[in-house]
Formats: C-alpha cells, sequence, structure tokens
C-alpha cells in the first residue's frame, strides 16, 4: 500500500489516462495541449521498447471521424504518410475474377494504417510533451470513483488522485469494471458466435503487392468471410472470420489438412498467395468478437471512459477506432463549451455520446452479414448503384449510409436514422418503378393489338 | 488458504449450492431426494436465529408454477396454509371507490406469501435430510469452474470440490461473477430509473384488516404506483414505485412535509391508514430495480447458476420466485431425463431455460407500465373482459397472457408467443365490429329515410 501522491507543484491534480493505447494516448495529447499536465498508466510494457503482441488487429481502417480527432491535434499529414488508401471492397468469388465496389466517390477512400505504427507516432507526440509523463507496466488495479484516486500496481502500488481520471483502457477496462459495481450501472457484454484469426500474404519477390493493392479485399462466403488489408511493406494482414463451432468452423478445422484442403475450396487465389497459411493458422490464437454497451460513462465529477472501454464494437464497419478518436474530439468540444468544468463536461460526454456509441454498435453488427453475404447479391449491388447515382445528383440531400458513416462527421445515430428513411423511400420508389414499367408495357401491349 | 476437502465416505462429492435464498433452499431439498448429499454455503447468517435484513422485498405473489415446484417435494400443502389468496387487482382511484379487476376465472387466485417464512419452511424441510448441511456466514469468493471448486470465506477459507456446484446466490451472484470472467460470456444488468420504497398498514384496533383482505390493492398514477399485499397478521406490506429522480421521483421527497403532502395528494385513502408513513419513509433504504440477463447458465460439466442469479427480473409480474422455482422443477426433469448425468442435464438446462427467462424478463418490464397506467383506462379493462368472455367461451384456445403466466405451466416464451397472436386477433376482431356496426347502423338509416 502507499499513500496517495500530493502534487506540490500545483494546486490541481494532474489528469490521469488509464490506458496508452490508441485513444488514450491521443486524449494525452488533447489535455496536454489544453494546458493539463497528465499522467498515462499502461498495464504492458512500451510497445516501442519491446515486442507487445495483445492479440489484436494489425491494421485498422482509418476515416473521416478518426482523421478528424487527429487534425484536431495536428497529426493530420503526418498519418496520411503512414496510410494507403483503399478505394473499395475487391469482392473475390469462388471463380472468376475479383471485381471492385467503390466505398464512395472517386476522390472518397479509408486507409489501412498499422496500429502499432499509429500508436507510436501517437505516444511520441504526447511524451514530447513536458506536461505528460507516462507509466508502463502499471496496471490499474482499483479506482476511487468518487475521490477520483487511481490504484496502479506492480510490484510497488501507486495511488494517484486525478482531476479528471480517463478510462481508457478498452474492451476489458478496469476503470469500467470499478463503475461496473457501482450503484445502478447498466451494462451489457454479447459475444458473436464468431471468432477471428489473423493470417498473411507476403511481398512479391520485387517487393511487391501481390493483389491490387489500393482495396479492401473481400472473400464473401456467406457464413464466413475472408478480408486482407494491405501494409506499408507490400503485405497484406489476412483475416478470415468464421464460427467458433459447427460445420464450417475452427472447430472442424484441426489438423494442416484440413486448413490447407478448406482454403484451397473457399479461397483459391489466396491460397496460392499464402505459403506460410497452416503455420500461421495454428501459431496465431483465435480471437473473440465482443459488443459492450454501457451508461452512463461517467462517475461524478472525476471519472469517465471512452474507446472501447464504453463501447466496444464489432471490426465489421471499421469504425472501433474511428468512434474512439471521435470520442475525443467529443470530449474535447465540450471542455472547451464547459471551459474545463469536468464534472460538466464528462456528465455532458455520458449524455450526448451514449445513442451514437449504441448506432455504430449496432451498424458494425449488420455489417457482418454485409460484408460475408449481401456483397455478394446482384440486388445489393443494384441498389448501391442507384444510391452513388442519387448521391451524385444530389450530394447534400441523399448520402449512402456506408458514406454518412465513414466519410462524413454526421453523428451516427443521425445517420443510422437518416439511412432508415432512405431505405425506406428507395425501396417505395423502386416498387413504384416497377409497377409504371408495367404499367407502360401494358399501355404498349394494348396500342399494339389494336 | 485451505485444501481442497477430500470425501472419504463416499466417491461421488456433494451437490454444493451457493446461496441458502429461496431457491438454494428448494433446490437442495430436490437434490437430497435424488439421494445426493448437498452442501449450502450461505453468505448472511442464518436467517432462523438472527433477524437478517436483505432489504428484500417481505411478502412474494406465489402462483402456480412456484406452487408445481414446492407440490415436486410434498410441500404443497404446507406452503398453503401460510398464504393469503388475492383474487384480483383492487384500483384505488384518486377519488371513489376501489373496484375490483378479478385476475382469472373465480376459482383462480394468486398466493401473498412472507419471504420469511416460506425461506424458514424450505430450509427446515431440506435440514431433515441427513445428507443435506448448511453453513452460514460463508460467503463465496471464488469458483474454480472447470474442476467445479466452490471457494468460501469468513475467517477461515473453505474450499470444496463439487460433483455439481449450484449458483443460486441471487442478482449480485458471485458464481455468476465468475462467469462473467469466463471465455466469451454473455451478460447484461439493466436498472430501471424507478426504485421502490416498502411502507406498511398496521392492522386494526381488533386484530382486522383495514382493507379488503383478499386482493393485491394498487394506486395506478401513471407515473408512479403504489401497491400493497396483505400479510397473516392483518397488516399490509406497502410498496411505492416511483422515479429516483425527476418532478414525481423520491429524489424530490425530501422531508416528512413532502412525504405527507404527497401522499395526502396522491394517495388519500392510503395515507388515512399509514400512521407511520413518514417514519417508515425515511427509515427504509431505496431499492432498485434491476433486470439480469446472460447465458450460458452453465459451465462445464459441474457449474451451474439459477434463479435471480440467472435471471433477475423486475417484481412487476410477481414472477422472480415462481420462475426461480420453476427452475428448480426443470432442472429436475433433466436429471430424471439424463438419469443424473449432470454435465448433460446443466447443459440441457441452459439451452431450453433461457427463452423462457428472456420472455418473462421482457414481460416483467411490460407489466409495470400496465400496473401503473394502463389498468386506470377503460379500453384497457374493455378489453380484460372481452378476453375473459373468449376464456369462458373457449376455456382452451384462449387464454389471457397472465392467465397462461400466473396460473399454467405453459413455457413463458410460449406463452409471450401465443399472447402477441390472440392480441392481434382481438384487435383485428375489434376492428372488424366496429366497422360492421357502422355498415349496420348505414343499413338502418338508409331503410328508415325511405
Amino acid at each position: 500500500m502507499s499513500e496517495v501522491q500530493a502534487y506540490p507543484s500545483s494546486g490541481e491534480p494532474p489528469c490521469v489516462v488509464v490506458g496508452a493505447g490508441l485513444a488514450g494516448s491521443l486524449m494525452a495529447i488533447y489535455m496536454a495541449q489544453r494546458g493539463h499536465s497528465v499522467e498515462v498508466f499502461e498495464a504492458r510494457p512500451d510497445m516501442r521498447v519491446r515486442q507487445v503482441d495483445g492479440g489484436r488487429s494489425i491494421n485498422l481502417a482509418l476515416s473521416t471521424r478518426g482523421l478528424t480527432a487527429l487534425a484536431g491535434v495536428g497529426l493530420e499529414e503526418q498519418v496520411r504518410e503512414m496510410c494507403i488508401p483503399m478505394r473499395g471492397r475487391m469482392i473475390h468469388p469462388v471463380e472468376g475474377e475479383p471485381h471492385l465496389q467503390p466505398y464512395g466517390r472517386a476522390d472518397q477512400f479509408i486507409n489501412s494504417i498499422s496500429r502499432q505504427g499509429l500508436n507510436e507516432l501517437l505516444m511520441n507526440t504526447a511524451e514530447a510533451h513536458e506536461r505528460v509523463r507516462f507509466h508502463f507496466e502499471k496496471p490499474c488495479v482499483d479506482v476511487e470513483l468518487d475521490e477520483g484516486v487511481a490504484h496502479c500496481k506492480s510490484g510497488e502500488r501507486v495511488a494517484r488522485e486525478a482531476s479528471l481520471l480517463i478510462g481508457a483502457d478498452g474492451a476489458y477496462s478496469a476503470v469500467r469494471q470499478r463503475l461496473q459495481r457501482s450503484g445502478r450501472y447498466n451494462y451489457e457484454q454479447a459475444y458473436l458466435t464468431h471468432g477471428y484469426k489473423e493470417l498473411s500474404i507476403p511481398a512479391g519477390p520485387g517487393g511487391e503487392f501481390l493483389m491490387e493493392k489500393n482495396a479492401l479485399h473481400i472473400w464473401p462466403r456467406h457464413d464466413f468471410m475472408l478480408i486482407a488489408l494491405p501494409n506499408l511493406d507490400a503485405t497484406f494482414t489476412v483475416t478470415l472470420f468464421m464460427a467458433f463451432e459447427g460445420e464450417s468452423s475452427f472447430d472442424a478445422l484441426k489438423t494442416p489438412a484440413d486448413v490447407d484442403a478448406f482454403f484451397r475450396r473457399e479461397f483459391p487465389d489466396a491460397h496460392a498467395l499464402m505459403p506460410t497459411l497452416t503455420d500461421d493458422f495454428f501459431e496465431n490464437p483465435t480471437g473473440s468478437l465482443v459488443t459492450i454497451r454501457c451508461s452512463p460513462y461517467h462517475h461524478g465529477e472525476r471519472v469517465m471512459i471512452l474507446g472501447d472501454a464504453a463501447h466496444a464494437v464489432v471490426p465489421f464497419y471499421g469504425q472501433g477506432m474511428n468512434a474512439a478518436f471521435e470520442d475525443c474530439t467529443v470530449l474535447n468540444a465540450l471542455l472547451d463549451r464547459e471551459s474545463d468544468d469536468f464534472g460538466r463536461a464528462i456528465a455532458a460526454f455520458s449524455e450526448e455520446r451514449k445513442a451514437d456509441a449504441d448506432a455504430i454498435g449496432h451498424l458494425a453488427l449488420y455489417n457482418y452479414y454485409e460484408m460475408r453475404s449481401a456483397v455478394a447479391s446482384p440486388y445489393f449491388v443494384f441498389r448501391k448503384k442507384i444510391e452513388r447515382v442519387l448521391h451524385r445528383l444530389f450530394p447534400t440531400w441523399w448520402i449512402p449510409l456506408y458514406s454518412m458513416v465513414t466519410f462524413s462527421t454526421i453523428p451516427y445515430a443521425e445517420a443510422r436514422a437518416r439511412a432508415a428513411r432512405q431505405d425506406r423511400m428507395l425501396t417505395m420508389g423502386l416498387i413504384a418503378a416497377v409497377v409504371l414499367l408495367g404499367l407502360v408495357m401494358l399501355a404498349l401491349l394494348v396500342a399494339l393489338s389494336r
């Protein structure tokens, strides 16, 4: 046990951030730029010094919300240099050529970026502020919610009083676990019956990409799917999403021969590019996919959570990191509005952010169905085409859902509601068009038969 | 730390039940009657020796599912003697006389029973078996899920290996909390923004009931409500359900004068019977109302949860205890079917019971609206009357939802689905009747105008 450390230098205790991941490091920069001293406590070793493998995805899709949050601390240009633009989904059927479904207009794309590279940039930027200090291998073991004191431990125990304690410690957040035990706390953890496994496609012999570089590759197979995102070193990170149990499942693939036969049958073009497939398959863990919902995101005047700690989502909309970064933008704007009155700002954050987090949680779950199944349907492709035409004709009135989520900062809940309206209109329009066509043909027949 | 205690007397370790509440004590009797030795670990002191106040409701409504489970261990007759039949809802308007809405047919009623009296009967019955041992003041602090070992502690620590470990330790179950930390566990805790407070109406000067004895009294006031259940000593236990915060809320009632004025205005007839109102109000805690949903209810071959630990519901359908007791009936039937193969029985329990638990959770939430608001609506009363007529005409084809839940053992999920169909039919029927009536009147008008 240790005493709560007093802060002699100024009257205000520091802002304490639990978790030096993507959201925690970015929020540390925001708080430092607002003039607050910041202490960041991280459970793992410093990833810049020692290889840290958290079983988390290797690369991520960065889009407008994330870029907006990075621009807010002046990092957009630096980050853009680390990105590979992906202009659409490259759909790989079992037989025949792959074809591209664009994400949006010709000038719109999402960005493949290395989680580690981005995290290190954020940590370096935060640490360049003299107001920011990182403490590694100090897992948070308890939080005093009313007092805003974080207890972190590994060997010696540290108790740190915070003016604002921000839990940015991910889906298994220790800060949120403490909130869960407070009175009348609403909490849900819901797992998919599907999991994921990361695999890889190496660079070509001359260091070239072996598939189209500027696309997110998808092999939709209805009950399961494979995806691939490009890396700067010309490799692709490949992820298989599939049920844990059942006929086509991780459970059913017991031997290297099983895996080889499965990939050869289901993903023949990818199989041909994956020399280390069976080794990767049995060396890498099978990850689970969880949605976290809770409320409120704060307690009293001093404690709050953001990012995955508050609203972990499944990865199928590519919005987990983007939503977490947008939390930083939203919190920063509320701190502006409330003149850094932390109590008022974090209460407003809970109030304003919940509906948007719920919306992206639902959209991400739905998108798994869309990615592994709907993208292969001609009707789906046809509707997408009509939507693109409508968007070109009426750029502000009609925005496809994917564009609102990915290429705008329209609040997620509003985007979801607008898309539901658009969907109904499109369906009614298509029905009207079919009826009209039928009437015209009938009239023609009548005219011709005279 | 202690060693895991070995069981020298027989090859089979005992069945360990965590929690000596209603469900735990009943399940202990079932397991003993099946020939298993049973150890029950309870966190609190023995309520038969020392006053235990858990802030839980004082009396409960026992109905068919609960009685069926008690009949399964031969306790129905004894329990019936402890019951006060309640034939319907006695609705108290702000002004005017109260009126009775019957629950079902003239021979159908629910039963007001003392939680403590029933719990003591179950504990005494369990302890009368030489195979059953109770251990009090031994809270479960950890569970080894794969090994089926319960760690209970208070002073000295006890580790007990179980052939079957049953967590019947309520909404804040320690066994479930261990499950929550196992892989891919689905869990949700959802609180109402309303809470409750228990109050009382004393017996009359001659020991008589001061209101109708054989009814569940309700003062529906839309945003809040008061209810009262009779006790054997001619008192009534009164419960106020209301929002924690806002205009009409616990928060808004700060002084004895506030409480007195509120009751005098909203519940004048009850106010006149509550001499200790303001004392009770500020002495008794304000309880919260939680719904717990999780899955699965078991882990591996040896660990399971039941009752509130698996599916706590809000109290508005009077089904929390009845559902918990029905868990015992269902588990006992599965143990019959699987010849006491615990692994198979508890996996089947998870599989079969989840949909029913979800259904009663939803129905209980809806019923709060019905009790505090709908019962006061003439249209609601009119529909209830039509339903009673239909039920009398076609007793097996048309059963009102309340009757299916309360007076049958039709699985909750099936009852809910049947009621949804009946509801649609009734609405269509009423629309058809109105249209028909309109046509008849039109025809009459035409005939008369000739």
